[in-house]
C-alpha cells in the first residue's frame, strides 16, 4: 500500500470559493455573511472534483491512500477573527470528511485548525476534537504563522501551544506544520513562506527542549523539511554550538520529512541525509508546482519516480511508502480496519 | 588562488563591541553616546585578531584570499535611525579596510551599508562610494530586511532598491544578499533568518524581471542559496507557472551561490543542480558554526574539503576556486593588480 501523507483538497467545487469570497465579503458585518448552512455542494459534486484530479492521478501514480486536508493555501487564518476562522474551518474539515466517506479506500482526512492571529491556540481543541472523534481524522495541520507571514505568535516550543500538544498526546495524532497564504509581499507563498516556514519550524525545535516535555509528540515537516536536509552539517553544528544532543536524539524520535521534493538530486539529498524511518512518501498533489518538468518529461509532483529511482530494497521503500505513516498516524491503521469490518 | 568570497569580520578586538554598546545604550541622546573618533585600535590588535584566527584557518586549509566585511550579525540594521547605522557602518567598513591593507594579500573588503528600515536605500550611496573609491572594495553586503526578521521593506525587485542597483552597475561590483542578527523570536539567527532571507531573496528574483532593467546586475546568495538549489525541481517548476523563462536564463546570468553549506551531500547537491560558473568558493569562517563535525573530525565549516572530494578537473576546480570570484567580482583582480604594482 502506497500512502501519501500530504494532499491538499485544492480542487474542491466553486461554490466553496463563492462562499469564502462572501464571508471576506461581510467581515465588518458577519451578520450578513452567509451562513454554513447556505454552502450547498452535492455529493455528486464532491465525487467529481476529486475522481477527475487527485483519484485520477493516483491512479495513473500508483498511490492508494492520501491523507487528506483541507487547501493550505486557503486556510488563511490572518482573515478576521476566531469566528471567521471557525466557521470556514468547519466547513473545509467537514468537506474532507464527505471526501473519505465517499472513497474511504483512498482518503483520509487531517484538519486544518480554527486559528487566528493573537487568539489562544486553545480555542481550536473543539474543532480537533470533533475531528478526530465525529470523522475519524488521523492528524491536523499546524499553522506556526497564522499572521499570514508576519510571525508574530511565538515558537513552536512555546507553552501558547501546549494546549495543543496535550491534545495531540491524547488523541495519539501527529501535526503537520503547515502555514497558509503569505500577506507578506516579500514571500512568494509556495515559493519562499511554505519553504521558510519548514526551516523556520525546524529550527524553532532545534533550539527548544519540547519532546522532553512531549515525549510522544510527533511533527512532520512538509516540503522536504525546507532547507534542513540540505544544511544537515549546518544544523548538526548548530545543535553542538546550542549544546544539545545529536539530532538524532534531539528531534529524530518526534520529527518527520515528507518527500514533496519536485526532483531527483532533492529527493536522493534527503534520503542520504535522514534515517528511512524519518521521510514520509508525499506529493503534496495537487498543489503549488504542476506542470511538467521539461528535463524528464513528468510532472514535478509525481515523487513516487524519484523514491522508485532510489532502487531502495522492499523493506526501504515500504517504510517510506507505508511504514512510517502508520507508526506517525497510528489512528489511520485503526480507521482503515473500521472502514473494512 | 583559492578566494573565499564571504567572510567577516567577526573577531575584532573587544573595543568594538563596547563602542556599539555605548553607541546603543545612547540611542535616546545620541549626543551622549561615544563619537567614532574614540574607538581606538591599533594596528598590532588587528594584526592579532586576524592573524589568530581566520588567516591561521585559511593558511591550514589552504585558501589564499578572503573577501572581508563586517560581522553580519553585528550590523543590526534595526538598531537606531539612519544616522547610528551610518556611523556604525562607517566604522566596521574602516576596520575591514586596515585588515586589508595589513595583510593586502589575504583579505579585499566588501561594505555593509548603513541601511535603516523604512529609509530610502538612498542614503547608503555615500558609504558605498567611499568604501569603491577610497578602500577600493569590490563588492557590498544587501540587507533585503533592515527589521531584523519582520520583513517589512518591498522585495529586491522593487524599485525601492535601484539607486542601490544602479551604483552597482555604474562600479561593476556585485551584492551578496546577507541578512542580519533577527529580532523576531520565531527566528533564530544563523538557523532560520540567514537561510530563509536566501531563499527568499532567490524566489523574489524568480518572480520579477529585475534582470531585464539591469542585465549586468549580480547578485551572491549566501548559505549555498538558502532552500534554493534543494527545490531546484520546485523553482524550475514555480518558474513554469508564472511564465518565466527557464531559469538558467532568467536568472543564472545575474544570479550566484556560494559553498557555504557544511556538508558532503548539501557540496554534492548543489555541484550537481548548478551550473559550476554559478557557484563561488566560500566557508563564512569563522561563523555561526564553529565546531568539529563528530562524523569527520573536521570543522563543519572547512568547506574546502567537500570541494576537494567531488574530484573536479582543475578547471572545473578554478572556476569555483578562482575564476568566477574573480568574475563576479571584477573589481577584485584590478584591486590585486595594482596592489602587486
Amino acid at each position: 500500500m502506497i500512502i501519501d501523507c500530504h494532499g491538499h483538497y485544492t480542487t474542491a467545487p466553486r461554490a466553496l470559493d463563492d462562499w469564502r469570497n462572501a464571508q471576506v465579503a461581510a467581515l465588518k458585518d458577519p451578520a450578513r455573511g452567509p451562513k454554513a448552512s447556505d454552502l450547498k455542494i452535492s455529493d455528486d459534486e464532491l465525487r467529481e472534483s476529486i475522481a477527475a484530479n487527485q483519484l485520477k492521478l493516483m491512479k495513473q501514480r500508483g498511490s492508494d491512500l492520501t491523507i487528506f486536508s483541507p487547501r493550505a493555501s486557503f486556510m488563511a487564518h490572518h482573515i478576521g477573527d476566531f469566528n471567521t476562522s471557525s466557521t470556514w474551518a468547519a466547513i473545509c474539515n467537514e468537506l474532507c470528511h464527505r471526501v473519505a466517506k465517499l472513497f474511504p479506500e483512498n482518503f483520509i482526512g487531517a484538519a486544518m485548525l480554527p486559528q487566528s492571529p493573537g487568539v489562544d491556540p486553545r480555542t481550536c481543541i473543539p474543532e480537533l476534537e470533533r475531528c478526530v472523534r465525529e470523522y475519524r481524522f488521523v492528524g491536523i495541520n499546524l499553522n506556526p504563522d497564522p499572521s499570514g507571514g508576519h510571525w508574530k505568535e511565538p515558537p513552536l516550543s512555546d507553552r501558547h501551544w501546549y494546549p495543543i500538544y496535550e491534545k495531540m498526546v491524547e488523541y495519539d495524532i501527529p501535526a503537520m506544520i503547515h502555514v497558509s497564504t503569505s500577506c507578506n509581499a516579500c514571500f512568494h507563498t509556495t515559493g519562499a513562506h511554505y519553504i521558510n516556514a519548514d526551516t523556520t519550524a525546524f529550527m524553532q525545535l532545534l533550539q527548544g527542549d519540547l519532546f522532553k516535555a512531549f515525549p510522544t509528540l510527533r511533527f512532520v515537516i512538509p516540503h522536504g523539511g525546507g532547507a534542513a536536509p540540505y544544511h544537515w552539517g549546518r544544523y548538526r553544528g548548530l545543535a553542538q554550538e546550542l549544546k544539545k544532543p545529536l539530532l538524532t536524539e534531539h528531534l529524530l524520535n518526534n520529527v518527520f520529512f515528507d518527500t514533496c521534493v519536485y526532483h531527483q538530486p532533492g529527493i536522493d539529498l534527503l534520503t542520504k541525509v535522514l534515517p528511512l524511518g524519518n521521510i514520509l512518501f508525499a506529493s503534496e498533489m495537487i498543489g503549488a508546482v504542476r506542470g511538467i518538468d521539461p528535463e524528464t518529461g513528468h510532472h514535478y509532483d509525481d515523487t513516487r519516480r524519484y523514491i522508485e529511482a532510489l532502487r531502495l530494497s522492499p523493506l526501504q521503500a515500504g517504510q517510506i511508502y507505508e511504514g512510517n505513516a502508520r507508526r506517525v498516524y497510528p489512528r489511520l491503521t485503526a480507521a482503515l480496519q473500521q472502514r473494512r469490518n
